[in-house]
């Protein structure tokens, strides 16, 4: 059966994280919101109306009776399944770490631009955005050398068990969460460069 | 073998998940960075110096030769074999989902005191922190009910399969990490109070 994947149309944000794993596996899958009559298939699921336990949020994913949300612990079941993440604890484990870290980081790029209210656009906080992206630039840099550690060793040594894992966990650390917005900081320009530059893993 | 827990001394922050989880468990453990010599051996960590993967950040915790960081990734391993969540993929994932959700609440509290930089004291953004409060405490009560229905939903049903799992995940959401200030925040106390009321589940 096709998994179904639930995510506000027209953004790509956290769902799109989801839907890079998906295509990089070749996965058969529909993407429900954007088919007819599927904005309201994803509001009866959020009310329960599905059965098992409702999803808080979009993203969610459905494998049949399972629906699993939150972008992160929907990459960690699929990851295996989909031959994305090794299938040992360990490994596994240590995937799900890399992209809980690089979901800390889009949610740090995010609030760039959004540092006040998410649900303000831009120009409403336009001082404030550029005093914490001055912080984000300051204080995030020392810390992306770790990232960018994680993420190359992934995509070296571990590339053979990972399959194409590696690769995909770089493309989704160069597509933001949040708005296309984000794709502009020049922090994150550099620790999309740094990523690039250590493995290649665009090419 | 006891497990040793890593994370900065003094404060309560996101390690503080970790603690409750093994205090609540009555596992043996060893906070490590509040023993002698501690905060070195937390560093040797941290630069790879004890073989396999180096944590990004702290928390982590070390189980013999496995090391887990980030909070919500030690949490589901500890799950199961602290017999604090289910043992089964669904259901643990599940449980997972509502601790990934509680993080997002966490940390979007911890910023209505540091929305500008976290590094910055609250005194040195004040009428941010002021403006990002509103937002959030008009913006995310509507939320807030489905975070209350999860943790119920926790609390009951699953009070057998889940054993002392729910009460574990209410104080968690209790203690909010990045600091005590955060819980003087209207919205928290709101949402500690209702999920409280739903199921007394800190009695």
């Amino acid at each position: 059966m096709a998994y179904e994947l639930y995510y506000w149309p027209g953004i790509q944000g956290r769902g799109e994280f989801v839907r890079l794993a998906l295509e990089e596996a070749g996965a058969e899958y529909v993407d429900v919101v954007r088919t007819r009559g599927g904005m309201a298939a994803m509001a009866a699921l959020m009310d329960g109306k599905g059965g098992g336990h409702p999803p808080f949020a979009p993203p969610f994913l459905k494998d049949g009776d399972l629906v699993v949300g939150q972008t992160a612990a929907i990459l960690f079941y699929l990851g295996p399944r989909l031959g994305l993440a090794p299938a040992d604890e360990a490994g596994r484990l240590w995937v799900h770490q890399i992209q809980l870290t690089i979901a800390d980081l889009v949610a740090e790029a995010h609030d760039t631009h959004h540092p006040i209210d998410a649900d303000l656009y831009y120009e409403d906080q336009k001082p404030e955005a550029a005093w914490r992206a001055r912080g984000f630039r300051e204080n995030q840099n020392p810390r992306l050398p770790g990232l960018v550690r994680a993420a190359a060793d992934v995509q070296s040594g571990r590339q053979r068990s990972l399959g194409r894992g590696g690769a995909d966990l770089c493309r989704s650390v160069a597509v933001p969460g949040g708005g296309g917005a984000a794709i502009c900081l020049p922090a994150f320009h550099r620790a999309c460069l740094a990523l690039h530059a250590a493995r290649g893993c665009l090419a």
